[in-house]
């Protein structure tokens, strides 16, 4: 028996969606770049006009690292990011760290791979590097490596919204990393593998694991579920959507800002804490009426299957459900590419678990796209009773690296 | 292109073993009560003469938690038992954990799922439950549950050892519930319902998410790499090492204390921080001197193979090799079956990842065997510069649960 027996029924009455996927189960797709489809050995190719991660489908582990840049001196940062670059395209590839590898030696050198990696497949990963405002300009106003001219005006800091409850030593940073693999141990030795590379110059500000993403990036994957219960990703901003739709709402176009960020993105992450307990004690009307969902099925409040139209019309959706208030056309069009991931940190001290989402948002303007929905979100969301957002980040990802020789950062430094 | 090109090179210059095994790949094994060989969609029986999730294979995801009982009420207490059990027997074949499910309403009661593993298969889902020393009589020395007789002297508090650095709130508790699956969100979805249904009478202590198995408890299972890159669990104690040596090693014999008890085994948990920027500068030839082993291959220093016997006899070995330290041979023939998984929690907010290993162990009598062998390595130990144990914990298991009409904890409360 192979199959999960989990009863899934539409509230409105009707049997519904056999999604039987497991998360950790091979998926067909193709990306915006046309890939090859990858599957959950496979490796992601390094190389393209846009860095991977963010329109290939996400898969299932994340492991996310904030960095502190430690030196004042520009030519070792530069020197790292093109280490990072030539260890990043081995490692997506499925190969160590460094050409010596995990067990080359005996020597007195440490080996330039730390080896819990060895014989594990690529799985699917995919390293995405950003940087953070104070990277061009400290908080204190120094311009430390001669960037501050060039800073994009999309890297302005988030406003303070209401509600929020963030905790600076767990938000921010210079340079963020992003590793996406179907295998935990590959993801993780990624970034450690950065950290090892970049000793002496960054120091890890704040990391992040994730599982069992909550939006998906591709009209392929099955919608998978966040901690609430409910199917994340239903309406996300997806690969399919074409080229038209990416433009202008995903990559950032010749004249948006600086020329280097052409190509390139904006993340915000926000680690977001669910008070599950309390959801749990909620009946599933009440968690219907405040999504704006059906849970079973992911159908809108009145819909039989996940991809109807919400009908935003009518009465049957709250004035305040989630999803209207997030809705592309209560926010003049407005869309993101979600590829948030659940999160569990252990507990809180209070016996509680200290779980939720870690939500990511690729965009092409966080403040005309995220910050407005955000607004929105925290002056009316119902759901804020149940969540809280303890960290922030906004980060510029640049466009992708082109080939051998380009490094990660290049447009910016170069 | 799926496999690794990792180079997986032995230092003695043999060209080894290509093991491609992603960790998340289906795996054929038999276990020692002869079940069926779980695949990583498929369910584990729940029942039987031992709890599942010790001999069974382990699958690559964790989620640990401990557990304080707050009620002082002895009825509300067995009826959780009671009720966890259904739950678990439930969740463990791939269902939700109440017969009504994540879905039925709407109605003004929460659901009885949570709803977030909707879809997902059992996923090889165990569930194993353990008693710790405060649920018989509290560190105050009050006995809540009138079970202070019932105390087993292998519940005695594991000694104080040299270099224990051990943080009391992520330590010990009244009850550990250790979920394994193939399925992050399978384990925490479980932990989370077992919480929801606990409600009023026990908190979450502490709770802890860990990935890619440490130790292969099972023949059949190529052998992990933990969080120094070196192959964990090729000497562990394993289900084909027969009924002969599990009796011996691993499960409570008749006589050995109070009947309840018989047929179960005693688990100590360890989180046992690594430091791992500190080991990633040291060179090959130190890391493999200080385990006893070749990091590529896992043999023992000096030989080709994984499985090759440690000649202890010879000088090649260091005096103080983990190896050697924890031999059973060292230790009047004493082992363990480990079954340990790697973690990262973040960062320190020192620049460092918060990363290690949660040691886990079963044995038939943790002061006979984990006890001499962790006096020993804390002592000689060379490893000790790299890490250091944050927690600790100390747990009774009792034997399966026998079928529809039994549940956790019936013998001792019985
Ligand atoms: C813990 C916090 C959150 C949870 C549990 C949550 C959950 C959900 C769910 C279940 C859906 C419906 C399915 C779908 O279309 O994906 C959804 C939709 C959406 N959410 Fe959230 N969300 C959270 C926070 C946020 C935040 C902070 C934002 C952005 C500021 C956001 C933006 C959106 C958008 C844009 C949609 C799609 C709306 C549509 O076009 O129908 N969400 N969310
Ligand atoms: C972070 C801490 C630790 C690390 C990284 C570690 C790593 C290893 C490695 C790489 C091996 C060799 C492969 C194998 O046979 O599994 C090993 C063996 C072993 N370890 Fe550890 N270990 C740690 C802590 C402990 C502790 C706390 C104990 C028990 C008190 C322990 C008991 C053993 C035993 C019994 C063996 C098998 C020895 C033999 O029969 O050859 N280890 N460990």
């Amino acid at each position: 028996m192979s199959v999960s027996r989990r009863k899934v029924l539409g509230a409105a009455g009707i049997g519904a969606a056999g999604v039987a996927a497991i998360s950790v189960g091979a998926l067909a797709l193709s990306d915006d770049s046309a890939e090859a489809a990858p599957s959950v050995t496979q490796p992601v190719a390094f190389h393209g006009e846009h860095q991977a991660g963010i329109v290939t489908p996400a898969p299932d582990r994340l492991h996310f690292a904030s960095f502190d840049v430690i030196t004042k001196n520009r030519a070792d940062l530069v020197d790292m990011l093109k280490a990072w670059t030539k260890a990043a395209r081995r490692m997506t590839a499925g190969q160590d760290a460094g050409p010596l590898g995990a067990v080359a030696g005996p020597g007195a050198a440490p080996p330039d791979d730390t080896g819990e990696a060895i014989g594990l497949p690529a799985a699917g990963l995919t390293l995405t590097i950003g940087f953070g405002a104070t990277l061009f300009r400290t908080a204190e106003g120094t311009d430390r490596f001669g960037l501050a001219d060039k800073k994009p005006a999309g890297l302005a800091d988030l406003p303070h919204f209401p509600r929020d409850d963030i905790d600076a030593a767990i938000s921010g940073g210079d340079i963020c990393v992003q590793a996406c693999s179907y295998d935990p141990q590959v993801a993780v030795h990624a970034i450690r593998n950065l950290v090892r590379i970049g000793f002496g110059v960054v120091t890890v500000r704040w990391s992040q694991l994730g599982y069992g993403r909550t939006s998906s990036t591709s009209t392929a994957q099955a919608t998978p579920r966040n901690m609430l219960g409910f199917k994340d990703g239903t309406r996300n901003m997806k690969a399919e959507d074409g080229p038209k739709v990416l433009k202008e709402q995903l990559w950032v176009q010749p004249g948006d800002g600086p020329d280097w960020m052409t190509g390139g993105s904006y993340l915000v992450t926000r680690k977001i804490r669910n008070h599950i307990e309390i959801w749990d004690r909620t009946s599933l009307d009440e968690q219907e009426q405040i999504i704006g969902r059906h849970k079973g099925t992911g159908a809108p409040i009145g819909e039989a299957k996940e991809f109807d139209e919400p009908k935003l019309g009518e009465k049957k959706i709250a004035d305040d459900a989630h999803i209207r208030l997030a809705h592309p056309s209560t926010h003049g069009g407005a869309h993101l590419l979600r590829r948030g991931y659940n999160f569990v940190d252990g507990s809180d001290g209070l016996g509680r678990l200290n779980a939720g989402l870690f939500f990511m948002a690729y965009q092409r303007d966080a403040h005309k796209q995220f910050v407005p929905i955000q607004r929105m979100l925290a002056q009316k969301d119902p759901l804020n009773e149940y969540i809280k957002h303890t960290s922030s980040g906004l980060f510029a990802i640049p466009a992708g690296v082109r080939d051998d020789n380009d490094y990660w950062g290049s447009a910016l430094f170069g």
